[in-house]
């Protein structure tokens, strides 16, 4: 068969996190009935983002500009840093609008099995900013998993000789969560953090 | 934010099919993590099976030529013609070689719902294919579904004028199927269809 063509698209496709094979294949018949509305815009699409998108030198966001415009926007708080794993956790921050401040994106965890340290996410450089004068207090946003958490005490013990101060998101039973589903260990962070009502 | 590019990546990666919002940003993430080895190369991969890929005249498989490698190709028998309705089951049973033949892509089913009625899917060029004198047997290959098996239907009754052989994909117990696990109707067809030990 003289398809390379689709062989070369769907074996790029399936190095996407989370498409195989078979999905790859959906995926680029799919494409391939709409050459016009999808295939060309998606090539341009993906140029156009390769050639745009840089990581912020001070916070490791993702953007046209470096620093990015998150870092630049005179109207953010810039005494609070907002520490997170992935510029994926920064977008849900901005989009549920609960952080003024900045961020500083890791972009990982510590990882014995991955053979992650230190110094392949951005622990120096989050310390190096915990020591300026305009910096008062980092979040701990990392998620609640063993990686994330080691991680936040990796950093936390990092930041111990600085006068930051280090804080990290509340643990308990989410928005519209069901006792019945949580796990014991979100019950009993729900029951010892328990609020005054 | 001056995420544009971004936002529209997401926006596009969101149109294929099984991928929602969340997946499409996870992917554009992936994607931004290695614009070199990834982004780039599908990039012109796109656009490069854009402008190669065509429909083939006579079956509606996807090629770079017209009519397709399978129609063009000498050494297949032109007398048995499998009935599909995606390219993608053209795919499979020639990942499995398990036909020597030739084919023909309906692009669809019959569906009431979706209002698919005769016109959009190829069938009078499967009747007229059916017609020539090379075409002996019409292997109706389409899914187990309502829509599937309707389709075969109609398509039976289209051929029945016609002298051409008609015959549909067993049905029964998948090879590595266990008992326990099949639904009724598929019990049923492998009991009815029983075979000789």
């Amino acid at each position: 068969m003289s398809q390379t063509e689709i062989d070369n698209l769907i074996e790029l496709l399936a190095r996407l996190p989370g498409i195989g094979p078979r999905s790859a294949r959906r995926l680029a018949l799919s494409m391939l009935k709409k050459p016009d509305s999808l295939m060309r815009p998606l090539s341009k699409s993906l140029i156009d983002t390769a050639n745009s998108i840089i990581k912020c030198s001070i916070c490791g966001n993702l953007d046209t500009i470096s620093p990015c415009s998150i870092c630049q926007n005179e109207s953010r708080d810039k005494s609070i840093i907002v520490v997170i794993e992935e510029v994926a956790d920064l977008w849900a921050l901005e989009r549920a609008s609960v952080h003024k401040g900045l961020y500083h994106v890791l972009g990982g965890t510590l990882s014995a099995i991955d053979g992650v340290s230190p110094n392949d996410i951005g622990i120096s450089e989050l310390v190096e900013r915990a020591q300026k004068d305009e910096t008062k207090e980092i979040i701990l946003a990392m998620n609640a998993t063993i990686d994330g958490q080691t991680t936040a005490y990796y950093i936390t013990d990092q930041l111990a000789k600085s006068e930051v101060k280090v804080s990290r998101l509340a643990r308990g039973v989410p928005v519209g969560g069901e006792l019945d589903y949580m796990d014991d260990g979100t019950l009993l962070e729900a029951i010892e953090s328990r609020q005054p009502f």
